[in-house]
């Protein structure tokens, strides 16, 4: 089987990872901050050394400031719903995912903000005129997908972060498909909410996901419930992370992520060159084939996105597996902004997503099979 | 090293739930429900399979009424928030957990409820009259713990939920400390909602929880975000288990758990059994030294609270970690209600918990140690 649905979620895990994992079904199986004794401190430890790679690896100024949660759509929903402001103003991109939509849209709904999709002035990614000229005086937040999920486009959230620092604005950035093979600043880009998703880039189990504050801004809790600490106020805790660890924290799939930054930050120049590699060989192929392409070559992040006109996504992916064993994903990948935006809204689009243990060979039996459907 | 704190999480996992977690690092890392490929399917065959042996396990009227959630607390609050009624009241127990008695709170600061917190009017648990008591015209739920995570007492579920159905309010029982080692069935004792703890009673690596509805109570999701399905409309979807399940689901730990469920449906008595044993061991030997036992021995559960007249709670247990590598818990287990009722306020209690994983010389050990300590 060849698999290029790392989108998703990364299909191949490290051999650290899974060793960190399986060490930690025995290891650090007490409750991490529930207990003062001997087993429980020791899982806290294991939990707080892997806040501190997550802190050091973003530079954030504090590895208080990382929270984990359960995928990077909690960790989206706590930033979005947790700053809702009544009668405030958002911005998000054509790029964003349901995960950032959806909450979105329920605030509308409920009558509490409104919201702009921002779409791009330039091909490869949005910039930030593209954000300034939705800015109203009641906008308080800017959501911006980093890598889109659907074909890799690249939003340039320095530029962005920067704007945000001027206008005053909260700057969220949805970190799920950059984060383990791009560099982020959490504090040169301004960014006041990193989100992150660690089976994706971090090479993690499913599901561990992460939000990276900045600290200045606070959002309110959405859930609420035990955190081992204040027992007896019926409050949730004031004390970040706590605030928003409800309940018992995933230990193994902590440790996992752990061993996975690990692999990414010594392994970091390989994984990018990977990528960018096989992401630029299959555009390449694909330029002298009768198929639209929806990737630019100037966006090599490991996601490219194409179709066979008159064919319907889904049945080419289909086609893909049932007769070369192929794994890629066709539909609208939970982005219906982007979707319309390429124009795919009809056929969805065929999406090819890498991870650094893919290799040029499964590109190029990829680029077979579609010649051969071609013919 | 002895364990004693298995209420906060279970320490040692069988073999077969680890044999499982590792088989899924390898074998169902790509993402359920997420694409048509062979591995998604292949990975969301695998949840499904869970989601209907926990289906089963608890007699629910459809495996779709499973809903996978990051922990118990997670799913206490889709319950409690999903449900929250504009001017109604609840009524819960004074053996509630915070990640009950957090989400009622903050309910109530809101304005949006009022709730009651029943007492015991018998040594051993709530009975259906003690809750009956406190029914308004606008109450509208009824929440009960199970079996209480500090001593053990253990609510009549099969009363009070018969109470609920005559009087039309919604059952919400919270089985962090009863699944597993007590049998539950969700149409027989009406429960609308059990919330259960899989790194508890089912032996699963930290964490993951579920939900499992009647289908007759539809809450509100307390998230929003991506679930595979419907990619074009930014509403949450209305489908059932979608609806709650925003984000990646945590597959490796949900086949842990598949693999727990099916460990202690094959150990089922012996299970029970040794829990009674150990408590009841424990709390005759408790008896005849000069301390404050907690735990009436009609209740046999697996945990036990005491405390030495003159030692805080967290002190002895500091001894207890410190001289004797026995660990347990002091203070207030996440249970301020619960330690009033008890007079504990002051000293917390210390808390010993068993699993299946424990014997006779552990607790010998223990009360050797205690013995030790008060001569």
């Amino acid at each position: 089987m060849i698999y290029l649905d790392n989108s998703a979620s990364t299909f191949v895990k490290p051999k650290e990872v899974i060793k960190a994992n399986i060490d930690a079904l025995t290891k650090y199986t007490a409750n991490p901050g529930r207990s003062g004794h001997q087993a429980s401190v020791k899982a806290a430890m294991a939990v707080q050394e892997v806040r501190e790679k997550l802190s050091n690896h973003f530079n954030a100024s504090n590895s208080e400031n990382v929270i984990f949660t359960q995928n990077c759509s909690e960790a989206l929903n706590i930033a979005i719903l947790g700053m809702a402001k009544q009668g405030g103003h958002v911005i998000c991109t054509e790029s964003e995912h349901n995960s950032v939509l959806r909450p979105l849209n329920y605030l509308k709904e409920k009558g509490i903000i409104d919201f702009t999709v921002a779409r791009q002035s330039q091909k490869t990614g949005i910039v930030a005129c593209d954000i300034e000229k939705h800015i109203r005086q009641n906008t308080y937040m800017v959501i911006c997908n980093h890598i889109s999920n659907v074909n890799g486009d690249k939003a340039d959230i320095e530029s962005i972060g920067q704007l945000c620092k001027e206008r005053g604005l909260i700057f969220l950035v949805d970190g799920a498909q950059s984060c383990g093979h791009e560099k982020i600043d959490i504090m040169k880009s301004n960014i006041d909410f990193l989100t992150i998703a660690g089976h994706k880039g971090f090479y993690a189990p499913q599901a561990i996901g992460a939000l990276i504050m900045s600290g200045k801004a606070i959002p309110e809790p959405i859930k609420f419930g035990g955190t081992g600490t204040n027992s007896l106020d019926l409050n949730q805790p004031k004390e970040i992370p706590d605030r928003y660890e409800t309940g018992t924290l995933s230990t193994p799939s902590i440790v996992a992520l752990g061993a996975g930054i690990e692999f990414v930050e010594n392994h970091f120049e390989e994984i990018k060159n990977r990528l960018d590699d096989l992401t630029t060989y299959l555009n390449y192929e694909l330029s002298k084939l009768p198929v639209d392409v929806y990737t630019q070559p100037e966006n090599p992040n490991g996601v490219l996105a194409f179709n066979i006109p008159g064919t319907h996504s889904n049945d080419f992916c289909n086609y893909l597996d049932e007769k070369w064993n192929i794994c890629t994903r066709g539909g609208y990948h939970c982005a219906p902004e982007k979707h319309k935006a390429l124009g795919t809204i009809d056929q969805g689009a065929v999406r090819v997503s890498m991870s650094y243990f893919n290799n040029i060979n499964e590109i190029s039996r990829l680029v077979q099979a579609i010649k051969h459907y071609i013919k």
